[in-house]
């Protein structure tokens, strides 16, 4: 028989998302009544915004008269030189080190391509899942590194070499952003070992506070060591669009030019109205849309945090991050998410679904309406009683 | 130092493709006043149908007022079940069996993923370069399986055991597609020695002939061992707009299971207004459309491939497939390249690109204007003199 890879034999039987989602289907199937608030898989809440709708429009009447056919495989050159100058502005990067992408996901996972097969890599725990299930996949060696509650969920690099580390910051599922003094241990560390250090920076537009990078290229020498992926998904509404990048620097050992070359081979780029939406994002009205999305979000964040607080509980992250990462009153969080969803309504993530370090926290994301906002503090202020009536 | 992928080493230096614009773009630079005609990539050469650009704009509007976020990892139903409507009705597949994708070179090239790092891989000698730098990228054991005039460019199955083998039909580069018996030859051997089959059906849309099969699965026993992979690019004119897709059989070994499995890691979906786009061009005005641009394009090939065997030489292809391979006088294919380029202002693309059997061989495109077409014609016309004249 064909030689399959084994490898998929040592992933979880179910992946976290769809795990919930099947949990949801269930419930939602006996109570047809239910009025569910969806604090769980961090998706928009609001339709794109007018000038994104605008620019989708001009772009279906320019591909009805003029022929755009396969575009690069690194991406649109307007659209990297519109993100060198908007975002990387200063750090003396060239639009060769812009890869545009359909979001980070597929980029952040399919990156391992440049790995030898017996690379380890490290991984935080608790980790965005992809991570680690695509590591497994490759049948990479795997060295988790714990992110604990005593240290405020700030990872620090572990004593031995690893070949390249998985960093997201602000990060998903804690909602911790890193500040620079705790950025640059890693990057040190990573020069000193030359590791490759993989940057998730997905939430960087939800950053507030002074003290936290707003890239890794901040940090004397990261353009060596790190590679940062960013997506229009969380900053300007794109998750059903699909678009992203992917900064590799050129001093960064080879991956430049292997990038380059795996790019060429198995990609045609990526869709053409898209990243003209893309670009429109990032100046004038469509920016300042965008970033008014973000803010709400942002907002949402806060509120739920300091509801969940005023209820005397222990909450992190929702500072610099969409996402709200709460302490429970169990030590289970798979049984809690039944709680949650069978006597608020509240569809959330489960901490244990993001590895076993996880396990005693829920991830609440505030990528909803302001409505569903105050629905959900409004409900989460009755947990107290609900929970003493059930024991 | 980081272990990176050593495999990269033994990739070509350049990509065949890249290097065709690398030479044209240097001959530009001294010919500023040329007017050339390119025959070389295939790319379409007309904007988008009316429909499809209709359906872009109301995805538009339609993504302002309502939230479309994250689709299904696997594409989203309404297109999938138009797919099997439209392209498999009467086979039996399920929705299920259905994986969206962005083109067919991103899916056809991942799909190693699902197979061994040990395994052997058959490729075709000439071939299409994906599928041999992919497998060279992920140091899989390569077959090449020759590809011969003698034989009118149908491969044979070897006599030795692979566990997956790329096919490509109607074949890029020679034009041929292979007809009913000729595939059942492949399909019975892969059932003996249980091996995958790679279709790239790119070109499906361009069979006229009665005795070549639509779609593999048109021969008995094929779901057991066949994965299709299918794309809107030279259907629909997607080059730019990318979207595909892929059908894994549930009775194929375990190949959906494991595909579904890796799509829900790694991947996030396929752009929404692409896929309604997509599902525009596979019913009513939309369909007629998109089938009046193929008619076109096939009847540039037709007329390019008669045109020079008028000329008195031997030509293949061009029939069931928008690319003519046209047997050159010269042993040399990038050389004749050059004389094409620099004597009849013509971009080709030079046999010998897609492996050493393509070598006394050029690749011409249909994927052109009737206007380019009728002027392509009469500069080929002129070649005979303009080799008598180097001599």
């Amino acid at each position: 028989m064909a030689k399959l890879n084994t490898n998929f034999l040592t992933l979880p039987k179910s992946y976290l998302f769809s795990t919930i989602s099947e949990k949801v289907r269930l419930f939602k199937e006996k109570n047809r009544e239910a009025h569910l608030l969806n604090l769980g898989v961090g998706d928009i809440a609001f339709p794109l915004a007018p000038s994104i709708v605008e620019s989708l429009k001009n772009s279906a009447i320019e591909v009805g008269e003029v022929v755009h056919g396969y575009g690069p495989a690194e991406g649109e050159l307007f659209l990297r030189e519109k993100i060198l100058e908007s975002e990387y502005s200063g750090f003396g990067f060239t639009a060769e080190e812009i890869f545009i992408s359909d979001g980070i996901v597929r980029d952040i996972c399919d990156i391992q391509d440049l790995f030898d097969k017996d690379a380890e890599v490290g991984i935080i725990d608790p980790t965005y899942p992809a991570y680690y299930n695509a590591s497994l996949m490759a049948g990479k060696k795997i060295y988790k590194i714990p992110c604990l509650e005593e240290n405020g969920f700030i990872p620090l690099p572990p004593e031995k070499k690893l070949d390249f580390v998985y960093l997201c910051t602000p990060n998903n599922p804690t909602g911790i952003a890193m500040t620079k003094p705790q950025l640059e241990i890693w990057v040190n560390w990573a020069l000193k070992n030359q590791t490759v250090l993989l940057i998730d920076a997905a939430y960087e537009k939800f950053i507030t506070s002074t003290n936290v990078c707003k890239t890794i290229y901040e940090i004397e020498g990261a353009k060596k060591v790190a590679i940062e992926f960013r997506s229009f998904s969380k900053s300007a509404g794109f998750t059903g669009l699909r678009l992203g990048y992917t900064i590799i620097p050129k001093e960064a050992f080879e991956l430049n030019r292997l990038w380059r070359q795996r790019q060429d081979i198995k990609t045609n780029g990526i869709s053409y109205p898209i990243q003209k939406a893309g670009f429109c994002s990032l100046y004038g009205a469509g920016k300042k849309e965008c970033e008014a999305q973000v803010k709400l979000y942002s907002s949402h964040a806060k509120k739920l945090k300091k509801s969940l607080q005023g209820c005397g509980y222990t909450v992190y992250g929702g500072d610099d991050s969409p996402y709200v990462w709460w302490k429970i009153p169990n030590s289970n969080s798979f049984e809690f998410f039944d709680t949650l969803l069978h006597e608020l309504g509240l569809i959330t993530i489960p901490g244990s679904g993001f590895g076993p370090l996880g396990e005693g926290f829920i991830r609440l994301s505030s990528f909803i309406s302001e409505e569903t906002c105050n629905d959900a503090m409004q409900r989460l202020a009755t947990l107290g009683d609900k929970l003493c009536a059930m024991k």
